[in-house]
């Protein structure tokens, strides 16, 4: 049996693992980023065309192109509907960059700590990940620089709004050092934004591909956290030198994106009711995110530090006293307590001990306290073993 | 800018480019394997439960899986619901197969000729193809032996029923001795049956995955020619061995496969509306196969030589006097005709010329006379001109 050399760096995807774990309804997980239930849309299906159960576009529906395309230009992203390309879920954005992008070796850029998902399919690819540190208003710009200066990176991958893991926003200030830098040093941007919708305070900041003037670059996102990921539609837009090639990489992973899912997705982006339905989540999500706070208060004051995510659906907790958090995992299982170890979350994991990542999306408000107080306990039970030992 | 060393192996999907061309309506195309429009099935969303738009597990939904397991014990693949994994398309079979498999010059086994999309992204991975002529009724085993003897390729694929692009179907006795000579040399059969289901005369033959005692394999399957392309839903049945690399190589890919389109496929398969759907499919294809016959004899029966597929979607024809077709693509097109030129469908284009594929599903009967005369005399006039140059 001789497999590719590619397979000696598959990973199991540690999230879906423990999500899988996490299915017995006495547990309360902290794990995933799986929207509430109760705040799903309910779908409507009148009028759906015949034609979309045909073979489609590569490219992805005329008119929902139109419609991503509008909405990125409002964000200041000067785009046409020919360079969108629709995807199946913007996971699969990670899978084409790394295909356009990504030899054995190939250096690349992340932020410390990243996306999971998205450091394990680089690296499956063979990539070499600079890791740039993470601070509460964006990433460490003399860090970035001092890659930039020393290797060819072949592109950045950003999380600028409320990222995952972190819940960092970048400062407008942050945005336009990272998009200076960029187009200094001819490095593509990858910027991944399936959060940027849930916001739960003031501000605004603008993505960073717009403010490139020469660099390349692919901006991502994604229906899945404000409307509906069992369709699996998620985006790229990018500038006109790659997507020639990124419509062929995806031509040849799956022909094209399920048309009912983009049918669907194009009933409500740039609509009213959306608008509404986006409202009603952000008030949801920031209630659940003010009682995890008041939780997290009571029950980590001592144990952790934290800041209070201003969008998308983590906690990021740093422990006063690091251990590692993958060690905690069946302990806390035990409890029936779910959550992520931050670990994973760094390109060198075992450099950086003692981070979780807790989503607060998807607890019920009642069974809060309760999770939150076993897993400090388990925490603590750790450290204290950890300390005699 | 520095792509992949991949990316210089990435070519346009030519079929794809035809398609593109020939969508405008004066055009008669015989050059796509899209199923008719009027025999898409109605759908029916009553009963889609709201749990549907929630992520979902990335082997798929359970009783899809079951089913599709029941459906291949059937055919005599000994298999359970835990070795089914749910994709978007068959396609991606192809795409998490080249990444299991295959590194720069890793050698695997090919139909000659082949489907062109598998073609197109077992090289993109930098496969080196060994070719295996395809005969009536099956491939030269001989070629096969010698090439299993002479190296070790990673896999063979295979598409042994109403193959994409010839239409042959292996006989039974050809499929024993393909098992015989994979389970020997310890090579792993990647089976891909879209076309099972589109018979249109007696017969039947096992599938080869059914047949092997040791090899691992991989068997392939999809919906999109039986009932539902827009949707994506394919999925693969893998050997024990295989099934948890592939699984997260899935997760890599897109997380998990759209539910929407699952739970559609839910609600045919194995059902009596989707045996009394397949068998009004089979009447109006045979149909269109023997109206195409019928043309074929008038107007290409000097011109080139032909088997009558049994099943599937295309005849495959040889010219007698061999030209190289892509060059007629132009002239065709500006006819308002459309055909699949033949030689991109061996991994040595050069070596095979005269050959096209002509689809019979899709162009109406009445339109049917008049693209073939057309096509006829397209070819007949780059013959005469090749023959006095």
């Amino acid at each position: 049996m001789a497999f590719s050399e590619r397979v000696t760096r598959l990973k199991s995807s540690l999230i879906r693992e423990i999500l899988a774990a996490a299915q017995r309804p006495e547990v309360m997980s902290f794990a995933g980023g799986l929207p509430a239930e109760a705040m799903l849309p309910t779908l409507d299906w009148t009028g759906l065309p015949a034609s979309m159960s045909q073979y489609g576009t590569s490219e992805g529906e005329p008119q929902l192109r139109e419609q991503l395309a509008a909405d990125a230009r409002a964000l200041g992203i000067d785009c046409q509907a020919s360079q969108v390309l629709v995807l199946s879920g913007s996971q699969q954005a990670l899978d084409l960059a790394a295909k356009l992008y990504i030899d054995k070796g190939t250096e690349i850029v992340v932020e410390g700590p990243t996306y999971l998902a998205a450091l394990q399919t680089f690296q499956l690819f063979g990539a070499d990940c600079l890791s740039v540190p993470l601070q509460a208003d964006g990433p460490d710009l003399d860090a970035l620089r001092a890659h930039l200066q020393r290797k060819a990176p072949a592109f950045a991958y950003l999380i600028p709004t409320f990222q995952n893991p972190s819940g960092v926003r970048y400062s407008e200030a942050a945005r336009a050092g990272v998009a200076a830098l960029l187009d200094e040093f001819a490095v593509t941007l990858i910027e991944d934004e399936p959060y940027r919708e849930l916001t739960y305070d003031a501000g605004h900041a603008q993505p960073i591909a717009g403010r490139l003037r020469t660099a390349s670059w692919i901006y991502m996102g994604s229906v899945s956290k404000t409307l509906l990921p069992g369709v699996r539609v998620g985006y790229l837009i990018a500038s006109p030198d790659l997507f020639p090639h990124l419509l062929r990489l995806k031509q040849a992973a799956d022909l094209h994106t399920n048309r009912i899912g983009q049918w669907q997705a194009m009933q409500w982006l740039g609509t009213d009711k959306y608008r509404q339905h986006l409202g009603e989540l952000r008030s949801f999500y920031r209630e659940r995110r003010d009682a995890m706070q008041a939780a997290l208060l009571e029950h980590f004051a001592g144990l952790a530090d934290w800041h209070v995510p201003q969008g998308g659906l983590f906690f990021w907790l740093t422990l006063k006293q690091p251990i590692d958090t993958r060690t905690l995992l069946a302990d806390a299982m035990a409890q029936d307590v779910a959550f992520m170890p931050g670990e994973p979350f760094f390109a060198d994991p075992a450099a950086h001990p003692g981070c979780l990542r807790l989503n607060f999306s998807h607890v019920a408000p009642h069974r809060l306290h309760e999770g939150l107080a076993r897993l400090a306990h388990v925490i603590r039970k750790a450290q204290a073993a950890q300390a005699a030992a």
